[in-house]
């Protein structure tokens, strides 16, 4: 099989093994995710018998090198979104398999160990907490968000997903790992991007500079009073749908404000939903329910966004006599790619012929783990169409292949 | 039994008859409806023999007056809210009932046939249509609607639920009719206030000088595109949320600048929920699902409401790269109370020394049917407190029998 087949026949296949219309459903620690673990293991062990599974369920396969002291990962996740795509994250791990095949087919010994590394539950739409794997894998895992963590599909904790699926929550609770964060001297993630750049300037590979940060609040709420639409005064009011609608509209012209500023954010609010028992054309609504996601490679950036989130939060109160209730922050901090591997990857690019774009990271990855665990760190992005976390990802393999390309010359002048 | 322990007795029965928690329950020619007026009628037949179903199943019940070539009819809809509160449409049935009731007690024979009718089918939540049930008994209903009017919680037809309770709905599609409408001299709606106005004012009868007109949207849609929360900049974002927000806002300020021009008007999006299948907060919207109502007692008002709204949605289309598709449009005139009516009444309610406050309906009622229809209608309102169209709403007996004085004096010295 060449190349090209070879990767289509894995995206495929895995695609058909975990499709649920109208996108893929990998859930973490759930049947989807499981069964794409297991198919690539499988995959994997053609060509190395060092396959490790990790307390948490991660895999690392690795190809053994002449200095066995270092490693170098290539890794990223393997669950996806509710009706996701199927690139996203999944490609990552499928270029560090084609990378090991080559390998083992041309009896390649790199210099440093090479490892591939299949990451559990990256995507916070399971567990409302992103980077679980990866954490785990480090050690760095707290552990009160075992049983904290409650899976938004089947209402059961982490610890029982961990366990079900086969894997041993005590010794996670324990921060056992299986690899030494002193050993790895890199960890390179390959990713499709998920925005639309890269597809815009026509650039098959995107090397990353930084990953946003983020705060969230996944389950807010504006509580206001049902009144009758047509005889109640706009004074008497206490409308959420207009409260919420002005905290959405007030935080735009804010973005737009900062964006004018040169300074890097985002600010969506993703879901908006009045009450389907009790809502009515009828009447002017009691409850919205809403979540807000605010990202910013900046720490200063996320406080003062923060800071005038309130604050208008508070006008709009006055003005429509609704509450808010902001719920449960979560949040992540922005990290920073090293530098050294920025520039290697630039070099590889050029010396491969193939045209590269430096970029920063609005998603957040779990390379943002080993970075902020002091581990050299790099993205990779791979030009995709249609944005992500949705079905109509699409990535062409002849842009996966200019990656791989990179990457692989990037590794054997390590 | 004393006049309050019987009204609170009829509304406690009906309220227990047809309660789902957390609020009353009865569908236009469904159970709760059914039953209300099954037990309405038997309670009518110990107080007149003269009672008639119509082919639609409104109820007349007559007390035969001196002059029996014409009738004063006093009604209003027994149908209610998905999750509505007990007195909405209720209190006006049973102040005609109480009516009867004393001319049967004390033998008394009006000048004119006094009719009490419960009509079927006034709330649009059932069908998405307002007045089905006075149209049909003053012969205006449009036989096209039988089919196409779908009943919202049964996905069944208006033709099918007519005939299912047992009434024709061949009859009705001929526009055969069981009232004349020549012979009707006044229909009198008492009902509870849904606004907040005769609370604050704490005045119990309110005389109303008109019902507002309206147009509605119950199936808009915003169409934009799901895309990645961190990784989608601002402009290239096609976010439904926002876009539909921007409309509610700007909509808003309209609103605030027609009161200050003294106009009259209520603008209200009761619903705005994206997808639950594919919404998320990692994601910018790309779908959201919204309704409008839009309320004036001027059909000028109206019709610069909609031009405006248009006007904003073809803006904000350019400025979000989204598209509004507002769906099918439903629409009531402004109805006009009978001048005659309204002074009779102001002057009833000095002399039986009850305080009464002129004032506009806000909320649609049979009253503008009969109107329409050019029969003297007259409303009288009820002091109500916690709104309409809500399990809270709550009118205390005292009140009610305040205005079923001026009713009793009123009708007595028609």
């Amino acid at each position: 099989m060449n190349n090209t087949k070879y990767i289509n026949y894995l995206f495929e296949y895995i695609k058909k093994m975990t499709f649920g219309n109208p996108g893929v459903i990998r859930e973490t620690y759930g049947k989807g995710e499981n069964l794409t673990h297991k198919f690539l293991i499988k995959e994997l062990r053609k060509f190395t018998k060092n396959i490790v599974i990790d307390y948490g369920g991660n895999f690392i396969a690795s190809s053994e090198g002449k200095s066995s002291n270092k490693t170098i990962i290539i890794g990223s996740h393997l669950d996806s979104q509710k009706h996701g795509g199927n690139f996203d994250g999944l490609a990552g791990v499928i270029m560090g398999v084609c990378l090991l095949k080559k390998f083992k087919e041309t009896n390649f010994v790199p210099k440093y160990n090479v490892a591939v590394m299949g990451i559990r539950g990256e995507e916070s739409c399971w567990f409302p907490y992103s980077y679980i794997g990866s954490k785990i894998a480090l050690g760095s895992f707290d552990k009160k968000l075992l049983t904290s963590l409650i899976r938004s599909d089947t209402g059961k904790s982490l610890k029982f997903h961990i366990n079900q699926a086969g894997f041993n929550s005590k010794a996670v609770a324990l921060k056992k790992t299986k690899i030494e964060s002193k050993k790895i001297i890199a960890f390179i993630e390959p990713h499709i991007e998920q925005g639309p750049v890269l597809e815009k300037n026509k650039i098959s590979l995107g090397i990353v500079t930084g990953i946003r940060g983020s705060f969230r609040f996944r389950k807010a709420k504006c509580i206001g009073k049902y009144l009758h639409s047509g005889a109640t005064p706009l004074s008497y009011r206490q409308d959420a749908v207009l409260a919420t609608s002005m905290l959405v509209f007030e935080m735009n012209e804010f973005w737009k404000k900062e964006l004018k500023n040169k300074k890097d954010l985002t600010v969506t609010f993703g879901e908006f939903f009045t009450d389907k028992e009790e809502h009515s054309f009828a009447k002017s609504s009691g409850l919205v329910n809403f979540c807000l996601d605010v990202r910013s490679n900046s720490k200063v950036t996320l406080t003062k966004t923060k800071k005038i989130l309130l604050k208008k939060i508070k006008e709009i109160e006055n003005i429509t006599k609704t509450k808010f209730n902001l719920g449960q922050k979560t949040s992540s901090e922005p990290a920073i790619m090293n530098k050294k591997l920025i520039k290697k990857f630039e070099l590889s690019a050029k010396e491969t012929k193939i045209k590269s774009l430096i970029m920063a990271s609005g998603a957040g990855h779990d390379a943002s783990t080993f970075a902020n665990e002091n581990i050299p760190s790099i993205m990779l992005f791979i030009r995709n169409q249609h944005g992500s976390h949705n079905p109509k990802e699409s990535m062409s393999t002849a842009h996966f292949i200019e990656v791989l390309k990179v990457l692989e010359h990037s590794i054997k002048n390590f």
